[in-house]
């Protein structure tokens, strides 16, 4: 077990040489989002760019995409198909494929919903090649959905493994569907559990949570001593989904870029409580304390921020 | 009577352990809006996240859903039928109870309106058993309407009191409404006039103004120190009912809620006060401080903010 | 000839007791926006909030209410008829009327346009008398039509004079407009001219421009020292018009609201410049100050903040 | 070959005399964004705004108009017709003629899309002698649009050479493209590239990247030392787009507009980084900081700012 640590998380996180473009960092697609939840995927989108992503495509039903272009002038936005509910369905299938080609990581899940039709497009996405190759981070109803058929995480994860990875950050009750015990099984062996999903869908496993834990394929786990009560309120776990994915697009490893989103998202939390107080804390303002938590660790570990 | 004070306040707060999850704080209601005062809906669940609760869903008539979830990323929104006036009428109440159902608490009224057909919804989900078990702030427009039929709040409140309890929180006028009288005689005698809304409709009655005070059906009453004349503007009684509601719905009885929202509110117009000055305030930026007020409270107790 | 200072626009000012609550501190009117200009209608509003009015109706073109909704939840919104463009008609002139009825003041004219059928609206408002016993403040758009026909404004302001009183704030191209001679013959003579607008019009004048002057028809007149160079730009101009109808709806007469409201804008535009640079400020961060700028003239005068 | 430094910036910036108004800051035009890039033309004009212009008009596709309005209200909106995609076509040409005529500078390009039809549209403005007369900023799609017929760019350069001026600020890609080259060519000779372009198209050449570039059609070439790696990130190059048409619009000649802009430009992303680290920022808070930027210069110059 590590505990991880600001020093060892600086290590971790992708140089900004000079000489670098947009380009060098990435360029993330977020599928997330539906009516009534649209605010979970402009989260993920502000957290992405606030962890140094170079590009964040938002893809949403159409419905919602005025409504997230407004909220964030940086992020692209892409209108998908959707059902009469303004959900994902499985006809978007084609179209993220189509996106994703080009680009370099994928966050799937906040905000999309448990709906039957949702639950055929992340199955389907989960099957197709194109999908698989690149490096994703699943979340939040993505995982609900998994929950139904594991089976078709676990294959997802198996190719993902041999391919460039995946991780997966469940809170207990999510964790608790996906592995069929109840929370508090899960609560009552976080270590273990982290490990069985981990071992089991081939995936880097996030158990958020009081002292989150993260564990990897090949046995190794973390526990990471950031982040605060303020922080349990709606919305966090969509910052968390989005840094996990804006590292992956930078070319993080799943192990690396899981462990270094855990840590800044939990500092950016602790920053932002100092700033006002450790209640009442929005989403969206500790997306905003993002870069002074890599600015912190990277000051602690002698560097500049 | 009892003169609030921060440190009786900082009693009643909610701890934030930190093993702790957004399902500990709770789950807010608020069904709130219409067209042309759809910001109230939205100061209402922004005071409540930032009154620390742990998810809050708004519902609001379906043609403002997408300017409530353009506002406020962290909130849940759910577009409710409504008239051709874009009210809420009677045929939402069956949404709303079926919303309310795995949700915590409800904050029913602001910028609902005064038309037949959304008094019609009011009276509805007054009658209803689902709603009158859950803990409940009613404001505004809600009071507005049922000053027509205070029988109604006189039922709704006894079976209340005899379940979990409901807050109400007219301003002069309204109280004026409720008890058949005028505002003149409410504010000649304050004390008298909350303890009687108090024992007739077995509430917790907040009478607001300067010096606000809270009575609660068995005869207590206390008077809030905090506060300044820089919120007797729009939105304000929007971001109190927010924080009622958010206590509410972390579990606070009715009394403790009330009376450790109205004192937190006010702290927060004045830290406001002494940021910006004393006229022109907005509403928004008062919730924005109330996680500070919360802070200001604790460290007065002796306890970490 | 007077020269404005801090402590005798601190004398002007409505107090604001303790024992007060958002009615004393009066109800705005505002009638302003069009499509392609609905951000004016919304600058309005701020400033009025930002000034200390209790409450703000902003009434605009039907298809821009919800941006106007969505940009400031603390106004109340009204959407009112509309032209295939967009822009104010004169069928819209009966619901201005009634709304205006159980307000204090109206604020008429930014972003409306200069189309036919908007001049035909205000022509119209002009000349009811439910208008015209209201204090009010006419800009920009309005301004530029009444200018086709400046013996309307003529009427409107003898009978205002009469009544409650008018504030005009044009330009100098609009000032021109209105007395029939070029822009340059308005700077040649700035206080002749706004002299000759107050005295003609029946209203208190406003010339704007580097050193704003102010005069009534009575044949005072004013100067004013502050605001600076970078609040030449878009919007600055409705900030002013914010100001002076939050002004006259706290009971100001109109003579004692265009000063200090000149006075309070040109120190917010300075405080804003002292902190952000002196060019490259936006007017919604001008109406931010003005908060700041109240508390200043304020503390200048020996008085609270 | 010139070294760009702060103190010759200062000397080329507009004064900001005290006798001014938004007229003599120029009104820029900004045509600019598409469904799914809105964004991109609301960062334009905020950049415009924040660099001084007295008033910038962003003309969108009509179906992105109202997002574009309810981000900026300082900023006025054209909806402009679009192709059944959302982007603009050809029969937005007469419009943007007509709409620039009273205005300054033209800004074009950021998020318009690479489609055909908006091909055409970009063909045909520059086509245009009333488009060719105007001081004008090409970026982004425009400048990818061109590429495919760079003899559409060279015919229109001269003509503007032998007017007001051109100035165009590609990334290597889009140089690579414009010069029939690889990217690898360009980054392998920098100087030699941009003023390659400066020469052949007749235009103000930026380009952009570690050390940005800029060149004349005379041979002139200066370096910019400000900026950092923070800024590569979706949405800076607008905010440079925004800065060069707001000082076009102010007056500037495209060879001072350029150097300006490129150089406050950076200093802005250095004072972002600066206060709140060097990777995850947005582009909307650097051009939040050109003021500051601005000032800086100045200072630095002995100037007040």
């Amino acid at each position: 077990i590590e505990l991880l640590e600001g020093r060892d998380v600086a290590a971790l996180l992708p140089a900004r040489p000079a000489d670098s473009h947009k380009g060098t960092y990435g360029h993330l697609l977020v599928v997330a989002g539906s009516q009534g939840m649209s605010g979970a995927a402009v989260l993920v989108a502000r957290a992405a760019l606030r962890s140094g992503a170079g590009l964040v495509t938002l893809a949403v039903p159409a419905s919602v995409q005025a409504q997230a272009a407004a909220s964030l002038p940086e992020a692209l936005t892409h209108g998908l198909p959707e059902t009469s509910e303004g959900t994902l369905g499985v006809e978007a299938a084609r179209e993220v494929v189509r996106l994703l080609g080009p680009r370099d990581a994928l966050a799937l899940g906040p905000g999309i919903g448990a709906g039957r039709e949702t639950a055929a497009l992340v199955f389907e996405l989960l099957s197709r090649e194109e999908i698989v190759v690149k490096p994703c981070v699943l979340d939040a109803d993505a995982l609900t959905l998994l929950a139904r058929e594991p089976r078709r995480l676990d294959e997802a994860g198996r190719a993902l493994g041999a391919a460039l990875g995946m991780v997966i950050t469940p809170h207990p009750g999510e964790m608790a569907r996906l592995l069929g015990c109840t929370a508090g099984d899960v609560q009552a062996d976080r270590p273990g559990k982290v490990r069985e999903a981990a071992t089991r869908f081939g995936a880097v496993a996030v158990l958020k949570g009081a002292r989150t834990l993260v564990a990897d394929p090949a046995g190794r786990w973390a526990i990471n001593p950031t982040g605060n009560a303020g922080m349990a309120t709606g919305g966090m776990g969509d910052v968390l989904t989005g840094a996990v994915g804006a590292l992956l697009a930078q070319g993080l490893a799943p192990w690396d870029a899981a462990r270094a989103a855990v840590y800044l998202h939990g500092l950016a939390g602790d920053l932002a409580a100092a700033e006002r107080g450790a209640a009442g804390l929005l989403a969206s303002e500790v997306a905003d304390h993002l870069p002074a938590a890599r600015r912190r660790v990277l000051e602690e570990a002698g560097q500049d921020g």
